[in-house]
């Protein structure tokens, strides 16, 4: 049995704990070898010695994390995990860099992570080379984190299995963001006529976007999703001098609040018009991607153009879209769908939980 | 250290060696924990208490099934394989029946099972509820079977972790087959002149084809990857009563050899013709897909048409292309690239191979 206790469970914590319960009552399914058995969020956490309940689970805000729940000290609660019989694992789905800092702790202490955060595999180079030492003994712990780009899609797995069955990777290139997908999958099609601020309204009022747009125009996203492809494929790149093109304009990225820049944004209308008017002048759309180069050396994030018969310009809804270029898939192995939304970032965790709880089998 | 024997090494067979050899004295690895300690083809068979050094493999016709061989014994190399130290997989790069029925006889024995051979998992049913049953024990050998449907593409690993997540899988559709996913892609598409025959004729030039082109177009092959898929999925389906479409003429079936066969083959040119005009003056291309539709009770193999602006429509050279729609894709999940050839599918084996690896471990 694989112990799991969830760091910050929210809308992304929530949906897992869902599919957990829905899997565990479910005829279809063998009883899984996974119990949820801890839950800490900001201010109170939980540990049992025992799995807690489906009904309690269900109702997890106010039974396991309600009044009989103790003050959060991620001290404590390390120490009472590593205190359990059998293996556990620590999922973080907190986007904090704190929680990130804590994995080297937790795998010096035999505790295996798996998350979505995507901080300390973009951070700071060092803590991505402890964690990886922490984690490359094949009797240790392990660190599984496929929903930090692409949410569930088969994204890392198939990087991984590509690198270490040896293939040469020459490049992936895609589109990692779901709401620059979005935008300029409306944007910039043929025949399209909204402008570029209506899009964004658009996006942002169909929560699409951060609540201030600009923290997803700005890049660093997929800065961070480029910057753990790059170092999965045994680049040492990180966000801090990967070329990432902000196309906040630059004159709205002091603007103080979201409402004066989604007000001002108009103003730049013209200018992003004219960038989707040549585009299309050349059989082309514009399309934001993140690609590493790994044997180019023009790694980077960027408004690119992108013909029509191209499969990034095919794209539709906020998809995400992957591709690799290879020794062995000279044509790119391509891998596509939802790369965002609580359902699929959940199945992403869920899929690396029992691929861990395997490990334990034999 | 898990022990690898290689029933049928030929070009898929050759392919994985050299990749393991590669692996194994390239310095970006660490040591894989996988020795390939057995190889048997029709005629003679050898194995060792110790793995086979990387210069004998290199030269494995030779040296390994050179003088010192012996006489192909299938009991012999079962009996000797299961009384190895340690964890032991077999790896099928035949496309036998007979062959295939050992897997039971194996599985009991304790060997796991890594396969491209689509024939245990697309004959009878009660083989593979056979095989599914002595490899459904976490403590027990395991079958890994991902290059048979899409080569080395994520796909059998996919279907797994959504079904396994239990996500509700709608349909599974796609274009399976390298030899009609080139077929179409040429002779269907805005602007294409050229006449079915003359595609059939330079596809089987280029090798894409089979020996007998009919052996492509009578769909059977497509039939076996959407048995497998629907089986993992869950269907009880086999190839008995899947409905096939043969696209081989129905005058030209009993026709004796491949030879006349493709001499009387521009008889049909009109027929084809006449579908693909209809398909693209209704803004579509022809595909020839594979659909496991678990919902709708119409999983098939059939031509069908497909707008422009589909994935499908879109698909270059001789790729794959797979769609999984599921309640948590209902906007597809998509993944896409070469599915044949030996370094491709010998990749499929080959992260299988690290998969079963890594379940002894800890």
């Amino acid at each position: 049995m694989l112990n799991v206790a969830i760091v910050g469970p929210g809308l992304v914590g929530g949906a897992l704990i869902e599919q957990l319960i829905a899997h565990s009552t479910s005829h279809r399914f063998a009883a899984l070898p996974i119990a949820i058995v801890g839950l800490l969020n900001s201010k109170k956490m939980a540990i049992s010695q025992n799995p807690f309940s489906a009904a309690d689970l269900s109702n997890w805000k106010t039974q396991v994390l309600g009044s009989s729940a103790v003050v959060s000290d991620l001290h404590s609660f390390t120490e009472q995990l590593s205190s359990l019989q059998g293996p556990t694992a620590v999922i973080d789905c907190t986007s904090s860099d704190a929680i990130a800092e804590q994995y080297p702790q937790w795998l010096a202490k035999g505790l295996h992570v798996v998350t979505p955060n995507k901080k300390a595999f973009s951070n700071d180079i060092s803590l991505f080379h402890k964690i990886q030492k922490l984690s490359s003994s094949p009797q240790g712990p392990s660190v599984y984190h496929e929903a930090t780009v692409g949410a569930g899609l088969p994204v890392l797995s198939t990087l991984n299995d590509l690198v270490r069955t040896g293939d040469e990777i020459v490049k992936i290139e895609g589109i990692f963001s779901g709401t620059l997908s979005y935008l300029f999958n409306n944007f910039s099609a043929p025949g399209a006529t909204a402008l570029f601020s209506d899009c964004v309204a658009v996006a942002k009022a169909s929560g699409y976007t951060e609540p201030d747009p600009r923290d997803d125009l700005n890049g660093m996203d997929v800065a961070r999703k480029v910057t753990i492809l790059g170092r999965v494929a045994g680049l040492d790149i990180g966000t801090d001098t990967l070329p990432v093109e902000n196309i906040v304009p630059e004159a709205l990225r002091s603007v103080e609040t979201a409402d004066e820049f989604m007000q001002r944004l108009p103003e730049f209308d013209a200018h992003f018009k004219e960038l989707n008017e040549q585009a299309l002048a050349a059989g082309s759309v514009l399309r934001y991607v993140g690609m590493v180069d790994v044997k180019g050396g023009k790694s980077g994030v960027r408004l690119e153009r992108y013909p029509l018969e191209h499969p990034f310009a095919a794209l539709k809804g906020s998809d995400n879209i992957i591709a690799f270029t290879t020794k062995r898939f000279p044509n790119p192995l391509i891998v596509q769908g939802a790369g965002a939304g609580a359902a699929v970032t959940a199945f992403g965790i869920f899929a690396d939980l029992i691929k861990i709880s395997e490990r334990f089998n034999k």
